[in-house]
């Protein structure tokens, strides 16, 4: 049901998965196919999950880009509370997500099918959510995207850590860090794209969850969600965004080179907002030159989210 | 006023142009800055237009991406009614218009600070336009954007012009050809990533409009506008775009090479609708990843469309 073309003139896949233009869209709460099944649902009534509580759910996208054994698409529910976000999370949840998020990246990588293991949240209908139900998604690529491909150029071009490099500019400058722990660095980066994009980078240089001691896992949950609760204080309203988390890709062939060019671990969040009522689009420039115009300069920006962390305690 | 940065995950620059947050936000009517300015008007209310009435008017964006010396940003309005469109335009406008478009890409190409020319139209709120009169814009590059970087480089793993082989791909297959002439080509490419994205193309092998003859430039105009009357009639309405026109480099030193990997003009639309109420949104995998998942096959698309332009007329 799934179908990959490569797009010759920007040298990429894409993918059509043609099923999905029917997939449940914005369903009322009762509705909601990611909340509990109430005791005494009659059978065939059940949700997506089987159950009348659960912590934290993971199973295969019903609707999925890619399908085993062509790689994978799978759900991550974070809560079986309707209402709550990935922010409102208790600190236990929000780390032991991360230790789900490691488990899935070990299991979904060693498969010969997949080659980039990407986690990621869309948060809010103005990045197209469809499902309001506090959740993430994991995409299995059966090839490496072009995205984690720049990633590995910048790599090579520098013929060391591009993040490594980008991490210690970043102390260095200081002017556009956001929050530092002895484990995990966040900050808006030099040349952000999006008006409030923000890098949550580990210190060390660790390529996947896989290299993470459990106080760098801890530390990671802790420093994503004083970022979300930040994002929502700075216009006081639920804050959209793209949460995406790279980490080194996972082909057959593709670990560590000596050189240490295997990836390093961090998520940013792109937000489509670039003010409380504004949208930034991605139009002509964006889109067909693929060059980003900002209004905003990442330190004026870091500046702000610094101040909304700090409200937000 | 506008800074630009490179950035060194993605290997490109951003670009930083503070003084447009305050740009003019879709203002009524009376206040439309592209409107002629009416008679009798005292000095200093002017629009940006200081005539009673014109044709097509170029001049410098008041909020630039960028600046002499430093690249360019203009803005091209199709038409003094501000109720118009590029697809109302007449026929004899539409063909002076790609006449405007082919002086600008001269004059500019020209400029040692300016790189690459890109001419362009933003329609519809949904791609944030801010001014509804009927327009669009021009930039100049100081340095190769993404994805013409990417196009020139399809030409050279393959050894030969991209364009020209994709498009005898698309005459070969013909499934997805929307409209022929002789000089001009229309069609939903092989691997489109927005669901009614369409390309028109030279069926020559044209670096730029300065290599077409006259009767191409009528005929790229014509072919313009039946895709967008076609968009128009398909979900009986004003259809948003992104409307994108892909020509030769030109800064010094990037003319034609002898495999003439120069650029092949072709004008690309990516349309952010997946159906009359859905936007198609870039999200986790597009953002994050750099994939596009489309719920719609290039071939199904391209039967509603070449329906849809049949009705048009």
């Amino acid at each position: 049901m799934s179908e990959q073309r490569f797009n010759e003139l920007r040298g990429e896949q894409v993918v059509y998965a043609i099923h999905r233009q029917d997939r449940t869209f914005l369903p009322d709460r009762e509705h909601c196919p990611l909340c509990p099944t109430r005791p005494g649902t009659p059978p065939g009534g059940e949700t997506e999950i089987p159950f009348p509580a659960y912590e934290i759910a993971v199973f295969d996208n019903r609707f999925p880009a890619f399908e085993h054994p062509h790689g994978a698409a799978e759900v991550v529910v974070y809560s079986d509370d309707h209402d709550a976000s990935f922010g409102s999370l208790s600190p236990e949840r929000a780390e032991a997500l991360a230790w789900v998020w490691r488990h899935r990246y070990r299991e979904l990588g060693e498969r010969p099918d997949v080659d980039y293991v990407f986690i990621f949240e869309n948060r809010g209908v103005e990045v197209g959510v469809t499902l309001h139900h506090p959740h993430g998604q994991i995409y299995g690529y059966p090839f490496l995207p072009p995205v984690p491909a720049l990633e590995v150029a910048a790599d090579e071009r520098l013929g060391s850590c591009a993040t490594c490099a980008l991490l210690a500019d970043e102390l260095a400058a200081g002017s556009r860090v956001l929050h530092d722990s002895a484990g995990v660095i966040a900050y808006v980066p030099y040349a952000a794209r999006w008006p409030h994009e923000v890098h949550v980078t580990m210190r060390q240089h660790r390529a996947s969850l896989l290299d993470c001691s459990a106080g760098e896992l801890r530390e990671l949950a802790d420093a994503l969600q004083r970022i979300v609760h930040g994002y929502d204080e700075l216009f006081n309203r639920p804050f959209p965004y793209v949460m995406a988390m790279h980490q080194a890709p996972t082909a057959s062939g593709s670990g560590p080179t000596p050189a240490g060019l295997d990836g390093h671990l961090h998520v940013e969040f792109y937000p489509p907002l670039r003010s409380a009522e504004k949208l930034k689009y991605l139009a002509g420039s964006e889109q067909g030159a693929g060059t980003f115009i900002s209004d905003v300069l990442p330190e004026e920006s870091a500046a702000e989210l610094r101040e909304a962390i700090v409200r937000a305690g």
